[in-house]
């Protein structure tokens, strides 16, 4: 499964790099290739300035080799072997009404002491982060991820959308990062040893991302904005630097294996800005995208 | 003690305000109460936009209540009370070529199911994070801190020196966050419950705090400098936040606490970027910068 697996996801990444140069139409991603010297490594491609991506980084690892010490404490497992891929990636566009968006597809096995394999699973999704709300975006998005889930029963559309809702949430603001989307995790071998349903369930998920993401970013990277808008974009994306470093596990699982940090922080914004207690006016446009982020919507 | 530590810190709070916004000469500090549903609160001041410091508080907190259960970990006890005060200042300057500084100085006091005093203990120190490297500025802060310990004996700079260098450390960049100054903590009382050598020492810290400071500010303020010199400068502070967010106890101990979250996040800077695997040229002052981050100087 690890190989077939790994071969998608090189596959997956030509395609949406392909398809992001094509709809960016001036920027190219730029390669990395990094080695991990516990084991494995990584092609990492990010590409910045561009005329529509501010921002982005497609990128796949293969890491492997003993568990860190403080993976065991997290998994609750002592002294095992551990083989993890995966694809992430992050895309901040430059046009503030253009949303940023996240995705990660994964697969992890672990052994122990005799190389026996002695679990496996499947985990990711993929989430959205807009500055202005669009309804009809929102919208959108999520019938393309309920869409995914309903023709992999028993994966349900509303279990990984609320998971979703749960885990990007910055708890230290008592707001989502965005409006969400998918987000699944530990999806096993079933008692008879079977996991290819998942892996058909993950491939399906994975291969709608393009789908669910490039009509928004189409239709929103050339409409005008105003400068104060750019601002409100920039300290939205405060918080979701506030988001990764602080909260999320798998930027803690890059940093506490070792990955490449260029490779892990590439999710971080290009330009970014805290002011201090910013509140923006009552009922503006910037304090409805507020007011959902408070309270997660129905969607799809 | 808490009393007398609490009034000392009132009033240097006003005695640093007053200065940066005399040097400052344009913006003027922002005031904010705030309460603790806990227990306690505190006062910050908040400038923003000034001629000189682009962003930076000075605030005073006192909390108390019972420990939270997360913090009953850290501190390795269990179900106790505590009381926390402290004045936590960090001052982003505008101008590349001056320095961000950091302070804190703090007292903890920690009671058993009796309200018994069972443990007490002072903390804190100052730090300094140039963009651009004046040895002479550095040597200067450096001397500052030295002195106050030499007046105190047994306290040692050699030691609070080492311990900044290590505390403020981007562990996943392999690079201090500055270029240091003053780190202690658990100063405790003695056998005899006496503690208020340990008083007089954090007093003439904090009360070197302006003279070690202000002179680099005044004089690097008004240097000038490029739009890439600036941008350097956004790119460290992006190095900033990363070890606020991932590393720094005091904010992890802020949200933990539940602390206003917008007095703990003063401390990020206004402006930030982050540029994919970026590297200053060789031979370069940002190069130069880099390298004493990575090999930290003796510096008085």
């Amino acid at each position: 499964m690890k190989d077939q697996f790994y071969t998608y996801i090189q596959n997956l990444q030509n395609v949406i790099t392909q398809k992001i140069e094509e709809i960016d139409g001036k920027a190219i991603f730029k390669e990395d290739l990094w080695e991990r010297p516990e084991g494995g490594g990584g092609k990492s491609r990010i590409m910045e300035n561009g005329a529509v991506i501010e921002k982005g980084g497609v990128n796949i690892s293969a890491v492997h080799g003993p568990l860190p010490e403080s993976m065991q404490a997290y998994f609750k497992v002592r002294e095992v072997d551990f083989y993890a891929c995966g694809l992430s990636l992050v895309l901040h566009p430059k046009n503030p009404m253009a949303p940023t968006v996240h995705a990660n597809w994964r697969y992890f096995e672990m052994y122990d002491q005799h190389s026996i394999l002695i679990n496996q699973w499947f985990g990711g999704g993929l989430d959205l982060t807009p500055y202005y709300l669009f309804e009809e975006d929102a919208i959108h998005f999520h019938q393309v991820c309920k869409k995914a889930c309903d023709l992999h029963p028993p994966h349900s559309y509303e279990t990984y959308k609320n998971q979703c809702d749960q885990y990007f949430y910055n708890s230290h603001r008592e707001e989502a990062r965005g409006i969400g989307g998918l987000f699944f995790d530990y999806l096993k071998a079933d008692e008879k040893g079977r996991i290819d349903h998942h892996y058909q369930f993950i491939k399906a998920v994975a291969d709608s991302f393009l789908k669910a993401y490039t009509p928004l970013l189409i239709k929103r990277k050339d409409l005008p904005y105003t400068t104060n808008q750019r601002e409100w974009q920039e300290i939205r994306r405060g918080r979701y630097v506030e988001f990764n470093l602080i909260h999320d596990k798998g930027t803690l699982f890059g940093l506490k294996t070792k990955g490449r940090i260029e490779s892990i922080l590439m999710s971080l914004p290009p330009r970014v800005q805290w002011h201090y207690n910013y509140e923006p006016p009552k009922g503006s446009e910037e304090k409805k995208l507020l007011e959902v982020l408070k309270t997660p919507k129905k969607w799809a």
